[in-house]
């Protein structure tokens, strides 16, 4: 697509997104069972369109070009479904993000301060694979009365342009809502050009793997909203209760080793008196040991487990502050000062004593729903739920007020909370 | 500065940034006072310094090389210290914005997810003149536990050092207070390194004019908070109450015209009966009216009004959302009805009802202190106080927790709230 015509589709995005900020809790919900029901009606079709990208990706996965892991994002299947439509049906039963007072303050008698949620307005959504998202994305979108421009992968566009023209209909049958909230793109190209539209644009969530996310990141000078890697840490500390530690590394490792949130790196305190015992059951475990110093930052996704011993909790904290992504670390302790010292020093959105890394995620968390994690400093750290799709405006009522009487001492604040 | 040893401070402020982050409120505090006291018992120092950068700028000043009020930014007064000394006082009295329990829920028996607030890191900041700048924004990044690299304009640049110094001294001498917390930087160069830091830098702050913040947005993949234009709106809607009119214009235009919060441009209803009236008196308090549509876009920061008849609520919606910068706007209008759908429709940081844009304050909205005024649509916006100086972490306390339990329905989750 050329640069015009995509900057056409930002620019009418965002004047939707100006139409979904004030829609009502009411249509916006109506909008979301809608959909959950054209889904459930057209599942049908949405299975055959998905049938012809698998046959396009058998031909990529038997010349290596996709991996395994891929192809079995993409495939669609019954229980896949149904998931995806029960989520839209949760998120419809979530609480409306939007117009919660977050704040009410008197400045001044007749003078009132009012802190509201609002949407952030365009986000730009780029995922791979798995075509599940696009209508998890466009559910939390519409909850969280942003418009959105998605960019999904090229091996799923098929079933992408299916589940999106059923989505569209739904929305065009539901009594006043407003057009152009949802908006889809194709090409690679259209990537580099959603990157350039930081007038339009106001938030980008990636939603792949870390070279994608990276890539994104560096290209890009609207906010991102993710996390390239998932170097996550434990630390079996000397006064670890054995049984706790190997079931913990176990499931932070093996239960789901593709996922962000299982454990990457191992560090042992080299009193721990059952270190070696530990390491011979892990490997029982089918856990394979890696202890080369050029694997401390890298992310394994896989039944790999990089390990280290160290001399002092000092050592473990400077050690995961270097290589960690700042993703979810864990202590394995009995010492709760220690467990204490760590979960304040290290840097990272999630810090965990005696629990497996892999409870990092919004669902285990109880928001309801999740737009992805984020290890960012700014805006939303960790398993992100509706609420990272908001931010705030400030709304000031008063009868003719004025700075200068404020200024010139005639009047004075009372600030006062009302809330 | 070459580029390495610009990474080394870079560095350095990283790890000071960890040292710093669980400290005691109690130390912040001290260390808050001890500099108060020592810029009170210095003050005659900081004087000196500032002449000689008065001389260097009347020189600059006669050459035109920089403005008459650049000029009076840079000169610091007894009244202006007292005010910076007071101000250090009254962010040392302010609550701690650090490891506040923003969320604590129970995810199962015994498994406790508490959501906590904490520093962002290291701030980058670059300020232009106002020597004054240095010591508020070490004392909110002290009491935020931040880490901080300020570059202040050359102009100032004998001050600024006189004021470091001082305030290195104070943090000397107060016991448990970390090294290297606080770091500043001379050179033009420092700021383009400064912007390539995104791995030790999590924030840019610029204090200055819209040059300057917009170089910096435009020249960095670090977040940025701040805004580069103050473009604010007034629109004066057919049933408006002249006298509150009249006022709140005059005061949003002429009280502190090179402020960023006040007004630029006026749309006027066309059926509002006093128009003629209305920009007759604005003449009359001194201000002169524009009405070519090339000013739409123009921050004047003089007493210069850009205004315009519109047909509409709509048109002014329209408007407002396509040429403001999403600092402040305000309605004047007995109309409540308007008054709503404006401030529900205009996606800017603040929209006000009969009140002047000069309001738009960290002091003024109670914050007790003013980070700066953000037009960004993630993180903070509007007025930001010292809350916009965190994030938060996720602590996770269980006791030998793992997911495999939930994933195969031997456990569930209670998902309760604790607080």
């Amino acid at each position: 697509m050329e640069e015009n015509k995509f900057s056409e589709i930002a620019k009418s995005a965002k004047n939707a997104s100006k139409k979904i900020a004030s829609l009502s809790s009411e249509i916006k919900n109506k909008a979301l069972l809608n959909i959950a029901k054209k889904l459930e009606e057209n599942k049908s079709q949405i299975f055959e369109a998905n049938t012809d990208d698998l046959e396009q990706a058998k031909i990529l996965l038997q010349e290596g070009s996709i991996t395994q892991s891929t192809f079995n994002r993409l495939k669609l299947d019954e229980n896949k479904m149904r998931d995806m439509i029960q989520g839209i049906i949760d998120i419809s039963k979530l609480e409306d993000p939007i117009g919660k007072i977050l704040l009410r303050r008197e400045l001044d008698d007749g003078l009132i301060l009012t802190k509201i949620s609002c949407p952030i307005g365009v986000l730009g959504i780029v995922f791979e694979a798995r075509p599940d998202v696009i209508s998890q994305i466009s559910a939390l979108a519409i909850k969280s009365s942003n418009a959105v421009i998605l960019k999904g992968g090229k091996e799923s566009v098929n079933t992408n342009k299916m589940i999106m023209n059923i989505i569209q209909q739904a929305l065009n049958e539901t009594e006043g809502f407003p057009r152009g909230v949802l908006n889809q793109v194709f090409s690679r190209d259209d990537v580099s050009e959603m990157l350039k539209q930081d007038k339009y644009i106001d938030l980008i969530i990636p939603r792949g793997g870390n070279k994608l996310v990276r890539f994104i990141k560096e290209n890009t000078k609207i906010p991102v909203l993710g996390h390239a890697d998932g170097i996550c840490h434990i630390f079996v500390d000397k006064s670890a209760d054995y049984k706790k530690a190997l079931k913990i590394i176990v499931d932070a490792k093996t239960q789901y080793p593709s996922a962000c949130n299982s454990v990457e790196t191992l560090l042992i305190h080299k009193d721990f008196s059952m270190g070696g015992i530990l390491l011979d059951d892990l490997k029982n475990a089918g856990i394979t040991l890696i202890s080369e110093p050029d694997s401390w930052h890298k992310e394994y996704s896989d039944k790999i487990l990089a390990y280290k011993y160290v001399n002092s909790l000092e050592e473990v904290i400077d050690h995961i502050n270097e290589f960690s992504s700042g993703h979810t670390e864990s202590i394995i302790t009995e010492d709760k000062n220690n467990a204490k010292i760590f979960m304040n020093s290290v840097d990272s959105a999630g810090v965990y004593h005696n629990v497996s890394t892999r409870f990092a995620d919004g669902f285990r968390y109880g928001f309801g729903a999740e737009v992805g994690i984020s290890t960012n400093k700014t805006h939303a750290r960790g398993p992100v739920g509706l609420e990272g799709l908001t931010i705030y405006k400030y709304n000031l009522e008063g009868n003719g007020d004025i700075v200068k009487d404020y200024a010139e001492g005639v009047k004075t604040f009372t600030h006062k909370d009302l809330i």
